[in-house]
């Protein structure tokens, strides 16, 4: 049978499960003669066995008074004693921090009669009403539950009556008649008179904490915060102790670092003559902490040697609540402190050299969302803003610049030597060049992956998305924004880490920490000027960065189109391109090669459309191969369907019958009509499940050809210009083993043939996508033709949930985060459940045919921490990610490599 | 090490797979003292290896060398003997019969001086040489590569040299002659002189024959026919014996029973004086084969017992090729007879009557396809006709009518009496009215599952879809086939069993199979007038399926969405309704009130448009649970998305532009573009992974309580009037448990309202689709909150292939046959490796939460042969199919109860 109740003494702090973080670091304290008042916990098991069956278990009863047996002897009072009575806080503790969700009881065993003993023994009447008070007050509202609003009124009347300015100046009697009125309020709301045998008000109390395990707000919360249903919460029952008895009494709390810079030193506040709770309130102020130091010597050196301690023990910035109780310290609770960014990075190195912890343990204390925030430039927090809108915070970074509408003024602009933001209502391929040239994007629609959150994520440009007060007129060349015109060209400021949008210009502060990402440690620390905090930051980030690019058995690449974008990924750390989208090659002035090739009426027409593509492609790989020489570039054949080429087909038909109605004739005309007959014939319902990847290759007679001999003769010119091009293709959207074995058959016959022409042996690697169920399926089929596997995960998460991305984010994604079908977008973080399930069988499926295949990801989760861990778990050898995501995916690998279990994301 | 010879006398029946069909045959005559020619067989193992190395096994030739030895010595001649030459047959022999695809050498052994011994030893000159003559055309082309016609254009030379009529007429000196003209012919096309050494003949020859197997042609048969291409072949190595030494030889073709009627008797053809290739060339006619009895008695005596053993021994039809050499019978191979459907079920009952095989192997004998092959009516085979055009077999059966080209002409014809075939470029939802009222369907475009095809098969109704030379104007109200105009009105005939479309009256023959299987077994006799043949063959296809219900472990459901529908599936043996469409129900003059969903504007209206829709959709299913009254009857909640309802984005915005351009304006012209407006709302790219199923249920608020309580009040309504409801909930495209929480607690709380209502207790099973890899993936998980599961395989296939059948089906699955990628469409026969492996992952997954949890399927697969077996073989309860397709489902239900493995679905 389980046992449901530990003494601090006989607990750890390795024991979070059991005892929630609160009950294992009070027995962590207690274990190692820290002074903290006697108590016990109550497990989460014991909750668990409450949900199961609805009612506390019988044998916890037994066990709660032995256990408190025990507090009372160790402290030498009663619980409800006459004369000297023991009063114990009941407070929940669960394994994850819950904030504000859950419920706390103090004061538990005061009554009628205990109330005067302990206003005899602490000979302060007026506390032990107050205390009274207080404890029908918190047990009526958390135990009973009685609106609070009825305690809060009747306080504020006798407030009113006695003419006091604050509760502080209410006296004993007024207290004790306030008592009194809250008894009545007891009764009439709660149905019942208040308990007064002290074992009662334990034991409801107790119930009462483990019942608001299963609030709505506290499930919510668990939702939101991704915190299993089933894991309950302990209840920490503490003997207590009081800061409000006097000036030689306090409460406080104490951070053995800054959590804000990482800088060491005391750091806190102290309240004297308060409990906690006065100083949640925020009624007076709180002192410095190091006041307590002219205060009361011996407890301020007690209390360093005690955070001293606890730092040394848990070898980690640590925070401490604490009490001192006419002039006796007592620790309430501890516990690993929150920091932020620049804090995690410096504190971690500075526990390196103090010798505490590893550079092993170092990385596993920091995170890549942490260094994605200190990545970006960032608004001066000083500088006045003026609010205009809200929208998702898709891509981050603080941008600020004037509006622009288009293209073409994106690029005049630009060129003008202006910042700008592009606004658009949403935005799509065409949009690209408009993008390249903006300093940030906003728009109206679209949700965290849409084509704009995407593009600009992997572009490291700031982004707010479905801003939906924003209504963008084109043609007036304006945005309105709930009811406030703006004119292109006026100045906007987005911040994509919060999503808020403001009016006017807004002073931006660079980062020196992504200097040192881009440009290496020395243009790093250069940039710190003299800001020596961020001079250790940098230094910082840079040992830790190296220490990861060491651990990680995962190589990183990038996806990159582009030259440029593949100089900037290398700057970033890239080991190669994981994704080279070669359809981005065929936009913008290129699209007419493609309507050639649909509107051709003749095999030569066919075949010249393609020949006319042949030196533009290989032009782009001779440039992509150049700037990621001597590292792997892996080069995708086309994916996406012809058509995607095309004018829209509704815009279309809407043109050509105007055109139609209105008697136009000529070349365009005739065009268009021409072209709406193609782009109605290759319309499809689902182009996503349609004619495109592997399948367009095999019915386009030449497509992919064309493809592979660029790839092959940039391979030769490249080697010829001394080069060391190391390219890999890859086929899109392969199902079975057999459209690869004839897309290679074919790269093979074209390879061998440009080989044979310019007198060089080609044999890059031919691998494949693993995008589809079926190939994860059948992976050890299709490894007998794969020389290796990349995992798109963004497609395979479409087909293993049937969500087209474009479709279903700003359709039912925001309802399906509420209801809880979804805890994130699973195009953000991989679904471990169901397409991890496939990642993970097609990789044992690639090995058991060819042991030591190479496998990657190249999918958007490369550069999402928690899917790099699992992708490390399963045993990929590369993940593939934005430019801008790199130095993440490098830290997060690393980090994957030497932490396990559920550390691994926190 | 492998043995890679047998010698016939070693091997048997059932060592196929080694000794592929013909050998293990040979084997088994040889092996119950039936007159075989000795030989010896070379395994498929060899043929493995073969592959491999690219070279024959060394070890072969020795074991070729002791083989031979025994067949040299069991005769008494030896392989190229000067004197009495044996001569020899290399002959392949695969597992699975690929008629016509691979090689043979005859007379292996002759060369210059054995062909005079051969001459001697007969006693027949022109025999010896026109044997030689044909050994050195045979090899040449067979072995050495080399043009037939080079040697056809000799023989035709020769001919006309010596003025010869045909081959006949040629002597021994002119076919002298012609040997020394072919030794050239090889020397000069071959490159090498004829070789004279026998042995060399023969290994030369044995590995012609195993390269034969991977010819281009071979390669394309067997993937056409799913024949796996590793199997390789066996190589016969037989002695020779000769049906062309004069009169007292010949050669014929037996069959044990009638393989077109399977009438019992002696069936078959022989041909005096002549070979086994003269038989095939068809120069001269054949004689019945009673006729033997004339000119042989003894002969024929011994053929007639030696088909009584065999059919005894094989206990099935059999055919038998043999030869008399001078007077001895000789068999030459034999196997399992093909014959006809309808021989199929009368042979399989004669077999059990007659006490040689169980009703459980007669089942295994006959298959769904060959019974769905008896239940269409088909065009009297006498009758002349008129072939317009063909496409593609769609849905089996013959139909006459007048040439349609909409709904309205179907209706007012068919009302007027006239049978009429509907004409369509293609099918969409608004089309199923005129595909009610057709007898057949002809669509220009769209495959074997395309909607025309789908809906025709589901309806039972004779369809011919892809019919590219058919072009539809409904405006001119005439159908244009290559050149040929036909108006509406006029009558065609198309036969959706072959994709034949005949112009003009074709008399069709009703089915008393048909009869039957609607009707019972008395109506179904009576259907047969005087036939007494095909009064057995109604009685043997009862007895069988009266056997296969019987033994049977899955229940076979129906795929019904109307009343009418169900009482036809009822009739035909349907024990429940596996999946009911309710989305059928909004079709037609219900669009409206979908219409008044979309565009209203309050929340009232929302409401008042649902709250039109509940009397509607409770007497749907009033009527649909009486007509399954006492049967589970499984309602699935709406599945598409809402825009199906509405028109066509593109139609409409042509529309709307229109109107605008030319200044209209009134009710009409707001209510198209206040419809656009919604329809651009709502317009998916890729509505098949969009909102749909449950997400939309979830998002629309009171969609599926609607639905939810439709059910629950009919099925009070229904217990009201005496009856027994057995509605089962089904929930589509579940992909999370969560999901199907949220649903199953609405459910059960309206369920529980609308019980309180009436007094009654409704607790409905609550379960849903698992269509989604998702939800194949987290079965287990989703079992939680499932009553029972129904496989989706149609949408399965869709997400597992990335396939969206609308579009893929008609643009590349051609050439995907073409090229080998598929060997059928996996939406025609459930694809085990890929989908089927999430089929058993989700019964898995279902059992581990639920042991007994009831399951089945639903997709189209539910009615194929091949994949009813393998739903059997994952452990299914029951498959769900059109109601037309029941019978099939049983028999091949219980067919997957008694056969394994791979005579499954032979």
């Amino acid at each position: 049978m389980a046992r449901y109740v530990f003494r601090f003494s006989e607990g750890g702090k390795d024991q979070r499960d059991l005892l929630g973080g609160k009950g294992a670091n009070l027995a962590e304290m207690t274990r190692i003669g820290l002074p903290v008042p006697p108590g016990f916990t109550i497990t989460t098991e014991a909750c668990r066995a409450y949900m199961r069956e609805g009612r506390l278990p019988p044998e916890l009863r037994v066990e709660v008074t032995m256990a408190l047996r025990e507090v009372e002897d160790a402290i030498g009072r009663r619980l409800g004693d006459f004369h000297e009575p023991l009063l114990v806080s009941v407070r929940s503790g669960a394994k994850f921090s819950m904030p504000g969700m859950m419920e706390t009881v103090l004061n538990v065993g005061l009554n009628d009669a205990s109330v005067r003993g302990l206003a005899e023994f602490s000979g302060d009447e007026r506390f032990a009403w107050d205390s009274y008070r207080r404890l029908i007050q918190m047990f009526g509202r958390t135990v009973l539950g009685i609106d609070g609003e009825a305690f809060s009124a009747a306080l504020e009347q006798k407030r009113q009556q006695v003419g006091a300015a604050t509760d502080v100046d209410l006296g004993a009697a007024d207290l004790q008649d306030l008592v009194g009125t809250y008894k009545t309020i007891v009764r009439d709301a709660g149905g019942r008179d208040f308990p007064q045998h002290p074992r009662e008000q334990l034991d409801m109390a107790i119930e009462a904490v483990f019942g608001s395990w299963n609030t709505d707000r506290a499930r919510l919360y668990r939702r939101r915060e991704r915190i299993p249903n089933d894991l309950g919460t302990a209840v920490n029952v503490v003997a207590m102790v009081f800061g409000n008895l006097g000036e030689s009494s306090g409460t406080g709390v104490a951070f053995t670092r800054d959590p804000s810079s990482g800088q060491p030193g005391v750091y806190g506040d102290y309240l004297p003559n308060a409990q906690g709770e006065d100083v949640v309130a925020g009624i007076r102020n709180t002192l410095a902490l190091t006041e307590l130091e002219q205060r009361d010597p011996a407890c301020y050196r007690e209390l360093t040697q005690a955070m001293r301690r606890l730092e040394t023990h848990y070898r980690d910035l640590c925070d401490i609540e604490f009490t001192v109780e006419r002039g006796t310290l007592w620790l309430l609770q501890t516990r690993v402190g929150k920091r932020t960014a620049a804090a995690a990075f410096r504190v971690a190195t500075q526990l390196v050299d103090e010798n505490l912890i590893t550079m092993d343990e170092a990385i596993a204390r920091v995170t890549g969302a942490q260094l994605t925030q200190l990545l970006f430039p960032q608004f001066d927090a000083d500088a006045g803003k003026q609010l205009l809108t809200r929208g998702m915070a898709a891509s981050p970074g603080a941008a600020v610049g004037e509006i622009v509408l288009d293209n073409a003024q994106a690029v005049e602009r630009t060129a003008a030597g202006a910042e700008v933001i592009l606004v658009r209502r949403e935005t799509n391929p065409d949009d690209l060049q408009g993008m390249v040239a903006a300093t940030g994007i906003l728009t109206a629609r679209g949700g965290k992956t849409s084509h704009a959150a995407v593009v600009a994520r992997g572009m490291g440009k700031a982004a707010v998305v479905g801003a939906e007060e924003v209504s963008v007129d084109v043609a007036a060349q304006q945005v309105t924004v709930d009811g406030t015109v703006l004119q292109a060209g006026e100045v906007i400021a987005l911040d994509g880490t919060t999503g808020e949008v403001f009016r006017g210009e807004v002073p931006v502060v660079d980062s020196p920490v992504m200097r040192y990402v881009a440009a290496g440690v020395h243009a790093g620390v250069e940039a710190c000027g003299q800001d020596e905090g961020m001079k250790e930051l940098v230094l910082a980030v840079h040992r830790v960065m190296t220490h990861a690019d060491e651990v990680r058995r995962m190589r990183v690449r990038a996806n990159c189109d582009t030259a440029d974008a593949a100089r900037q990924a290398r700057e970033r750390g890239a080991e190669g391109i994981g994704l080279c989208r070669t359809e981005h090659q065929f936009l913008g002035d290129r699209r007419r090669h493609i309507e050639r090739l649909v509107l051709a009426r003749t095999e030569e027409e066919r075949r010249d459309a393609l020949a006319a593509l042949l030196p533009l492609q290989r032009q782009d790989f001779v440039e992509l191969l150049e700037a990621m020489d001597g590292l792997p570039t892996t080069i995708r054949l086309i994916d996406p369907p012809l058509h995607e080429f095309l004018p829209d087909l509704t815009e279309l038909a809407v043109r050509v019958a105007l055109a139609q109605e209105r008697g136009e004739t000529g070349e365009q005309a005739d065009h268009d009509a021409a072209l709406l007959t193609q782009v109605r014939r290759m319309h499809e319902e689902n182009p996503m499940l349609g004619l495109r990847g592997v399948r367009l290759g095999l019915k386009v007679p030449g497509l992919f050809a064309l493809q592979i001999r660029a790839v092959a003769e940039a391979m030769v010119e490249r080697r010829r210009a001394g080069g060391d091009p190391r390219p890999e293709i890859m086929v899109p959207l392969v199902g079975s083993v057999r459209e690869m074995q004839i897309v290679r058959d074919e790269a093979e016959r074209i390879l061998t043939e440009v080989g044979h022409e310019h007198d060089e042996l080609l044999e890059p690697p031919i691998g494949c996508m693993i995008e589809l169920p079926r190939a994860a399926l059948t992976a050890h089929r299709i490894a007998e033709e794969a020389d290796f596997f990349s995992f798109g995960t963004n497609d395979l998460t479409q087909t293993t949930w049937g969500f087209s991305r474009d479709d279903v984010e700003g359709s039912f994604f925001a309802d399906y985060l509420e209801n809880g079908v979804l805890t994130i977008s699973p195009f953000e973080t991989l679904d471990g459940d169901g397409v991890g399930a496939l990642v993970v069988a097609g990789v044992a499926g690639g090995q058991q045919t060819r042991p030591g295949l190479h496998m990657g990801v190249c999918g958007e989760h490369g550069g999402d921490p928690e899917s790099i861990h699992f992708f490390h778990r399963a045993g990929l050898d590369y993940v593939s990610c934005s430019p801008f995501r790199v130095p993440v995916a490098r830290l997060e690998a690393g980090r994957a490599a030497v932490v396990t279990g559920e550390d691994a994301t926190a």
